[in-house]
């Protein structure tokens, strides 16, 4: 109930503060006698680990995986898979600062108000750091998928007020990660690592907008009430930090079209039945229909920011606080591996549970 | 696992088929000794239920609530709380041409896909009949909620291209309930009818946007992690039958904003720290900070229109589809209390979470 | 949380009180395209209720099940399937009497403690009616099982302290319905009803001993740490009122038992690797082996009996209650079907989780 | 699903092979602010660990526990709780010759059959090892309880023939912890060590029963239908390696019982309503009545014997085999400690559920 659990079948529980000895994830319900392609999972890590490019956090772990249980001769035995993945550069003392004091946009007050004291570390549970456990996650869970031909794919379609113009089913995909950004239309790209490296002189973040697609997604995935395909993913989504929207297929641009022009028609392609549009982004009636599962996730400027900031400490005085530390100033582009490995827990559970454990 | 259920410590399991004998909800983990006024469950579900307006389906049904079980002498005892609402103007003859044709942007192709068989009459499970049943459970979250303070309101904020153009905190929101199209702006409102008429009249639909508001919501409600409150009022949003998007606070307006901008400065103001303003939508870290939680979901057009549009049968050949039956042409008035009580049903379960059953 | 819901795939909520308009259950995540035949559905409750005997209590109700969704032209299409059994024989007037007063040993007093009030009329909730709905949700997946030749048979082999000689592999359980008080054992079967008269002239009642057998069960139910299938089938049996112990296999009767005898050797049969003992009862580790699962529940005697006891009300008078109102004597024969009921959703959920929902 | 995670509120998640790098347990759930004696849990893993006595298996481990996240300062944070128990004396090469055969009464087969492969290493996942990972749980709960004076406390009631003569209610349970056979009864505790060196020496093993009573439970705890308290309680125990049988107060003894002698009579005692006698064992209608709560739990003997035993092997040949590696030839001492931890478990569990997690 107090949330650190995710999934139904394939289910993850991830643990670790971001100044404590470690974070790690368990997972339960993966399916026995898969092989698992540990250096796989360490690329995963890779991605979303901090000091890879200047766009990004300096802050430098090499984020090494450990297996603790779960896989015997590399294959999983159906037993729980405990990864652990060490803390390497945790300067404490960077944050002994903000003992006392809520920094804006942050969790500090909701955690101190929720559980009466914290671990004000790093922020912490709160830290983003707490990512790399669903994304060592999600990569078991990429691979279980890779082998049934389901691929997912994220990128950076917006940063700020820059984004993509080309239609997604346009876009090259495969040139996503030769980008420091994560945005695979080369000028936009471009123009997007020149925006955040101002923002970061002048102190300020900025945020963002990651989309993805899922390919391969065979029809049938998603539960048709509560648990409709697209709400386990938005939920996946909103859990990510610093999300604040998520929206499938046409999502809020659907607001102002017609129901002419929405709806995606049927039509016989050989032996399938597809649509000619994909308003619906592959999800119809809480069920996947086989056709790309396409979202888009909103995220907001990062809180820390290197500029003076007024707040309250403890005791509500007034306060000026100024970012310290070691920071992103924008969190999209390590975002995508985040984005990528919520939505591979999503679909391989939802896989489980209308295909079996098989 | 198959998704009927929603919640956590007040979990409803809905059921029932739009022309069935009835639709339903049972409520377990509703607190005991909570005196419940049938009236205003009853009211809640006249708010939802079609036959309205001019603006909505004809389809014409007293929707009268009845208990079966858990409420003793007007009191909640601790024991499910069993609702029915029995199904009376079900012309089943009016959807038996459907049985074998997938209708665009329906769910009868991923029911198929999924189950290998539907109950075709009026969409069966996958009508929006379903949600009643999560009305009729929200309405009891709702007086749980208000006795605490607590208070949820939705209302339309667009249609098709016309939006509300007020910041909702200035918007008089107790005149929302008086337009048959539920948008507190009576300029905005006009304009909105005018357009759903005209839609209606060209045989089509339109989506829309309903904007929420939960005020007197302290600050602690939420999970850190997978179960922040934002993500799961998301999952609860997207889990309504149409909604495309879902946003919280700033929401997608955030990725094009700078950290200095958006991050919510804190002030002391009396005894309680607050926030100057709210991009947050009153959720910080997950976990609520005493703010208004402000919310907005989008809604596509109802996929069922009076034109005739193209389509395959379950063996693949093309056909022509010309909608019949009773339909909306605009879904987002009807939406708004299911909206609401889908808030009402997450905050209350979040509720218990954090303060216990007392 | 609340405790009125069981089963993790195949997941059954219950509602309803004994002297309320009807009980019911709604079964969420039962495969589609089961063909159910309603009549054994009727067949099992018929079983269960009362007034089949002498020996059982004279409450007569027909216990009609009505179908209000889930099941569409005789099939399951994977939606919730609610079965309602309207109470017929609710004279609430027998137990008014009973609102300030705590009955020995039963849940009056346990009630009031957690929910501050209660539904006093007939027990309200904790009647053992409620396990109609039980019976109606196994009945279903009794056809499910039996489809995969998995059969699940129990009888009494104990009542007071008569009980059943044969060794159970030896029984003859073709006989037990043809017994009113359910022991396949003819002999015995007679003494039993002999004595359950004499205790019923007493105006007391008697416990007694349901031992039940899951045939067919394929190796491979059961998940090896906490929810091992036979800790699920005791929690199952556990929650049947009354029920104050289980034991698979060997059971109790293990504690006096060396590991050379108690050691179940493996050998080849055909195909088929079995066991030359059974002292597992099916289960090793936790998961089925293949071989019968085979286990015991203990039943305490009624609570209610018609003689005098000293209790006290809720301002803590003594006073002296006299059991009133129609109940069994003995509660073993009328538990055959709840427990076999239970049996048959926790095999049919394990089954599920093992093999898929195909 | 896969079922290594246990409770609802207070959720142990458990992962780790007998002979892999450690075990090792996430707790989530657990209130903030609770101050933790890490020495206390220490101890209690002390109390399972083997190498104890001569009693037990010589296999040397010191099982040291490791805090990896959710206690900060020494207070619990209301983060997960990860804690670790790295493997020391795992010599693997003991079960390399298991590697293709089935131990009988062993879990071998079973695994083998729902896994396709295993981990053979000392039982793998199926090693009583795990249960290390449980006690640490179990410990912090035992200190959550003991704050509010809650104390639970088993012992050995029985090994083989040899059980406790004197009623729980009057044993002096101080003195379990003075044996090394954990029998309270300092004659029958003599006795039952030399019946398990008599065992022992004939490279043959035996049963037992252990007893446990949890004191200071409030009324109020357990939910009425599913999850009655004992029925928890006993899915609990039936979860421990070699546990064959569960009751609670009279448990099989009621089935011999009349009812008049059965009911627990309730009378005033100052303030509160206490029973004369407690054949309820503390629970009636599956929820607390303030009495003791009393149940016992029967062990099957050691399925590991040192006598050659006929078994088959992967390919059904019959093989001879003969026990080797360090075994107990007596579960129950150790086995003491694991039912005081799942019971821990289980009434803090319930006791959040029933009053919050303040």
């Amino acid at each position: 109930m107090a949330g650190n659990s995710f999934g139904k079948l394939f289910r993850i529980t991830t643990f670790g503060e971001s100044h404590g000895p470690a974070i790690g994830v368990v997972i339960d319900g993966c399916p026995a006698n898969l092989c698992i392609d540990l250096e796989e999972v360490q690329n995963e890590l890779n991605r979303r680990r901090p000091g890879q490019s200047a766009l990004v956090t300096k802050r430098d772990e090499s984020d090494r995986v450990q297996v603790l249980s779960g896989i015997f001769e590399n294959r999983t035995t159906g037993a729980p898979i405990a990864l652990l993945i060490p803390n390497e550069d945790a300067r404490s003392k960077d944050y002994s600062h903000l003992k006392d004091t809520f920094r804006p946009s942050h969790a500090d007050f909701t955690y101190q108000s929720k559980y009466g004291h914290r671990d004000y570390r790093g922020g912490g549970r709160s830290s983003a750091r707490e990512t790399a456990a669903r994304v060592a996650a999600g990569a078991i869970a990429k691979q279980y998928l890779q082998a049934k031909g389901i691929y997912i794919s994220g990128w950076v379609s917006q940063v700020g007020r820059i984004s993509c113009t080309t239609p997604h089913t346009e876009l090259n995909l495969s040139l996503t990660e030769a980008s420091p950004v994560r945005c695979p239309e080369p000028a936009t790209a471009a123009a997007m690592i020149n925006h955040i490296q101002e923002v970061k002189k002048a102190g300020d973040s900025v945020g963002g907008i990651v989309s993805c697609v899922v390919t391969g997604c065979p029809a049938g995935l998603g539960e048709p009430v509560f648990d409709k395909l697209h709400a386990e993913l938005g939920k996946a989504m909103l859990g990510i930090n610093a999300c604040k929207g998520f929206e499938i297929g046409s999502g809020f641009a659907a607001a102002s079209m017609l129901g002419s022009d929405h709806n995606d028609l049927f039509s016989q392609q050989g032996e399938q039945i597809v649509t000619k549009t994909n308003y619906s982004g592959g999800v119809q009636g809480g069920i996947s229909n086989g056709m790309d599962v396409y979202f888009r996730c909103a995220f907001k400027p990062v809180a820390t920011i290197l500029q003076e900031q007024e707040s309250v400490d403890a005791e509500g005085n007034t306060i000026q606080l100024q970012g310290k530390g070691r920071h992103d100033p924008c969190v999209v582009p390590r975002a995508v591996p985040i984005v990528e490995a919520m939505a591979a827990l999503v679909v391989m559970d939802y896989h489980l549970l209308q295909f079996g454990i098989k």
